[in-house]
């Protein structure tokens, strides 16, 4: 928390921005926007309050002193929409009163995290997604390099490099297709007010909440999710499964880049992983990035899964640890595949090295159906 | 571990048994009989040898004796096969050599645990659909039944209760849709031999493969994938999440069960939930296993996605912390179905004290559409 | 990561400033002038040269530019000390090599994260020790005050109030105790050059470790720690621990003022415990901080043990994921903290709710040796 | 649960013996025991009654029939107790009556943990002890060896071997200090009744727990602590941090002993570190023993945690998931030790491979102080 030195050591400056204040305000003002249009559409409230509110959602409001006040009131909807009210109201007062009709507090935070889970989403799988083809591309070329296999660090018998990268590429396909999946069932909408009942809205919930999805670009549930949250669980659970996906190459690649083994190399980049003792070092700095967050992950999936079982119609405590562990999951998930995207595009291939370790190691040169496993993993890209 | 006392009191005898001694030493013979088998077919092997090791594999084998071997071996299928291996031999020195052929450790390790589990999702799938379907009852019954909703603990506005009871259901559905889904990729045959490019099978392996899978009733992947493991991970976090959505049934209903509110009640049964102190007692006991379920299951899902990044084509210490901890999370995740499909099975619904905790409350009496989205729910069985 | 929102909401602006990134740097700024320093005390550089670092160390840094840097170079220590060299070396190139002399990357960022644990500890110890107090007072208060005690959250039989929140206290004072003894292992000065083995200090590393460790009033080691960090993963648990003793307070208090029992409040604050849809609302917000800290904590505590098997004389992943995460813990547990001192220290206790919820349990009235056990706990701060 | 395959594969068969059934059952029989004895000493209870019932004590129960009952009742106290007053009653009505006085279900449940929990410690103290002394013994050997220090991977410099393992003896060291330390403060008698009260002791509850504690081995409390669990949290941790110590060591004893490296190997034992399809290999099975119980220990340590915010004065599903949890910490722990004081008391240390891999590094030859700090480690063993 609030080191920008330790945050953009484990993640990127675009996943920072997703989940920042800025991109968190302009959600909630979204949500608070969206809900009085839908509104106003379905005739709830007037359609010039609805611009009206549309209006102020549109203005700047001061993120330092709303992260007081929302400390200080338990939740960040109730110093915003007192703000966002006393703007309405000095325009119109009539209209002050149709500002967050029919809405609770957790349906603008629920909403905000899932706009910003959407931004962060589409972040993801596009670097993720360059760690895919760039595996792929590898995987076609070296599909018949000969390399040593090992197994429980001992050297085993005889693969290929190929192999090697379309069983990297086949995990971190794998798990983007569940993170897709998860993705899908839970960037929903949440609106269901005070209780979840949508009541206050003259019944008219069910059409004003599938036009703010709309609206909002997000999934149109069957009915408020405030309380039912393993949609964010499941979908926390594929950023660290994806996470430990990634960061299953960057153990691989650092053994590699090992001096005694020298078989495969992070791209030399100027300026990175040097040490400030010795200049001779060349640290396989992306790799790092991918292992820690993979230290990290699990555990925070596991926070989220914690939380289910939270109280009655609105716990104490579990909802609301699920915003800012999400965010973490995000972030760091997102700072491995830039990381490795960075390193296996660039990967250096030594098959030469891979030749002499696997003559040095004595054991059965014979690859098997390597290759062939290696080219019908790249044609099954989502088993 | 090695207590039974201790897994009765957090899991069922069937789920137990599913992942107990003897059905894993069956699912490791079947592996065996299964490759042996499959490489008869596909010429790797004679007809006859098949035959003999079939046989052998269905014989009795001392689990103590092997369970001693297999710790000081570092793996069960050292001492397995090198005892079968003996039994065949005994009565054909030549077969003696089909045995295990082309396979390594972990390829029958994997396989059997994939057994085992596919035998532990059918028993969690039944007792999680028990839950499902007493729940949509209850929804349905109760789909009118005014009750308060309670936010952070404190009095909020009335909903009904078939609300409730249709978003328990409705967490439960979603996370045994996610469990099957998860089931459906995980579930595999696992054969790749030393080095996972199935070498030694006469460039049979894919064949073999296929003619395993359809034996064992597993699905037949692309490649091998025991170096790639998040499917194992993913179905972990699939259990941890049912989990998760059926203690939060366990919390509602052992918060609506304190004396103070009084409004529904596990069933009464001899014999269960009284106190060794005190006799007028009344103890959620079915609760009780959920919620202490669902205090371990999230970390055992952790553990499971901590795995992943292995190192190289068999890592040491990652893969074979996963058969254990997917073990206890069946284990742990049936404990809590069984125990709360009793619970909403038998579930006494006290509608007078909700009618008086409503009225007590001094709330709005408004319960919006909440009949409505019930009713909505219910027809969505699968959102 | 990277919102005020949302690190408010879980922590205070002090702790929160001491682990920001103007401590950082201020640390890690201290930690090249005392290097300096020490060194010029013992003649492995010119007094000269050390007066002229400690100058450029008071000077300002732009951190937004330094975070970017760090990110690219993999760690902070380089551009931190590249640019120190480079306007030491503007006013005396000679001095310029004096620099970082003997140290390593992770000697900055070990020791400057340790002086920022030693800030959080103050705060951290104020904060739970009002926390200690008010307890203490309550329960002389109420030693004799007669109170439901509530087993499986059923009614048991009778207690005092007063030994519940001796109870409280006893858990606190032992996990306060648990945490200064972690705090006296940890935090001490990391200093061991490249590859932890003193070189380049001729000779002189134990002496300039001890001068460091007096000016930067850490404790001095036997030896260099950068591989061998059970002493942060014990301060870690040491926190989690403390957050989880005062979230059982925040669990019983936000019980005990549920509407159905009403025995106990969170103080009214202006502004504080409001909801956005509901006025009538009272919610517990202060306990609602402590839960949700201690549905994070333990997992964050988790991490920390899980990167202890790191490589070698500096691991890969592991050292460099404990940084971000202590500082999660100490952000979390403050808040925690700082929050039920609140709580406690204003708490309303309505004696007669108590009185008739114990009558009306029809339990056992007996409340055997509350109160003496009350007074007990409180002679035995320590236990 | 319930595999003696797996759990051999992960613990000792002393380890699951001490936390096994019989030593449960004896313990809580133990704990009846000594409750009627001391009640007899203290005046409570006749001393006829107390000798029958502990008799009763000690004759056979049977384990399978007590873990279903138990199963049902949802503790195992109600059908042992029951049990055991009717076997006491057969003899004698009236001393039926004095059974079980003035405790409950958790009383016995929680003694009876601390009780395994003690027999535990004295097998892993007497293990870890054993890598201790032996570390000691190369670290003096070896104070000298030059061998090349590895950091983020890469070649740093020289540094000696005796350097290497009193590092690796220091951490275990001061995680054995922590390990004792907190025991010293959860082993402790629980004894309070329903309540927490020890109501129903005729006001000399004090007097009987000092003399149960005394007669049992464990520490007097000065209060019940059965709501009050950090130390049993305490306790988790710091085996979850003495078995991360460890895993370091198996950590780089795995990498020095990877083919390419080839400076120190686990010693060779008959049958064990074999494969299954390659019979070349020497796996590194101690390593991977202690290197899969560390994955798995942070998580059980982080469940105890997760555990303390309790309900009330026994909560409903927290404490009930402390005993099985610390058991498997315990195995899992005592699995890692065992393993590994076979590796380091055995290990094969190739001096002139580490000469041939520091020369080929091409890094720096100077050790430092590498010799001295090895020295001054093994000089400090508590630090």
């Amino acid at each position: 928390m609030g080191s920008l030195i330790r945050d953009r050591a484990a993640s990127t400056a675009e996943m920072l921005a997703a989940f920042g204040d800025e991109a968190l305000l302009a959600a909630a003002l979204a949500f608070e926007a969206a809900l009085a249009r839908a509104q106003a559409a379905e005739g709830v409230i007037a359609a010039g309050h609805a611009r009206l509110i549309a209006e102020s959602c549109a203005e700047s409001f001061d993120i330092a002193t709303l992260a007081e006040q929302a400390a200080h009131a338990g939740t960040l909807a109730i110093p915003l929409v007192a703000e966002l009210r006393a703007r309405v109201g000095r325009r119109d007062p009539e209209a002050a009163a149709a500002v967050h009709r029919g809405a609770t507090s957790q349906d603008l935070a629920d909403t905000a995290l899932m706009l910003q889970a959407k931004a962060g989403l589409a972040l993801l799988l596009r670097d993720a997604g360059r760690v895919e083809v760039a595996l792929a591309s590898l995987a076609r070329a070296h599909a018949a390099t000969p390399m040593l296999a090992r197994t429980l660090l001992q050297p085993a018998a005889a693969m290929t490099f190929g192999l090697k990268a379309a069983q990297w590429r086949a995990g971190v396909t794998a798990a983007m297709a569940r993170l897709r999946r998860e993705g899908e069932g839970a960037l929903a909408l949440q609106l269901g007010g005070a209780a979840g009942t949508l009541a206050g809205l003259e019944g008219r919930g069910e059409a004003v909440s599938r036009r703010m999805a709309d609206a909002l670009g997000l999934r149109s549930p069957a009915a408020p999710w405030h309380a039912r949250r393993e949609g964010v669980a499941g979908l926390g659970a594929a950023l660290a499964i994806l996470t430990g996906a990634i960061a299953k190459i960057a153990r691989d690649v650092s053994q590699l880049a090992r001096a005694e083994v020298a078989e495969a190399f992070e791209p030399r980049v100027e300026g990175r992983g040097g040490s400030s003792s010795m200049a001779h070092k060349r640290n396989p700095t992306g790799c790092q990035v991918a292992l820690s967050a993979a230290l990290r992950t699990p555990h925070l999936a596991a926070t989220l899964v914690a939380t289910l079982a939270d109280e009655h119609e609105r716990g104490l405590g579990g909802w609301q640890a699920q915003a800012p562990v999400l965010a973490d999951l995000f972030a760091l998930t997102h700072g491995a595949a830039a990381a490795m995207a960075d390193v296996v595009e660039g990967l250096e291939v030594d098959v030469s090295a891979m030749a002499r370790n696997l003559d040095a190691a004595g054991v059965s040169a014979d690859a098997g159906q390597a290759e062939e496993l290696a080219l019908r993993l790249l044609e099954e890209p989502t088993e």
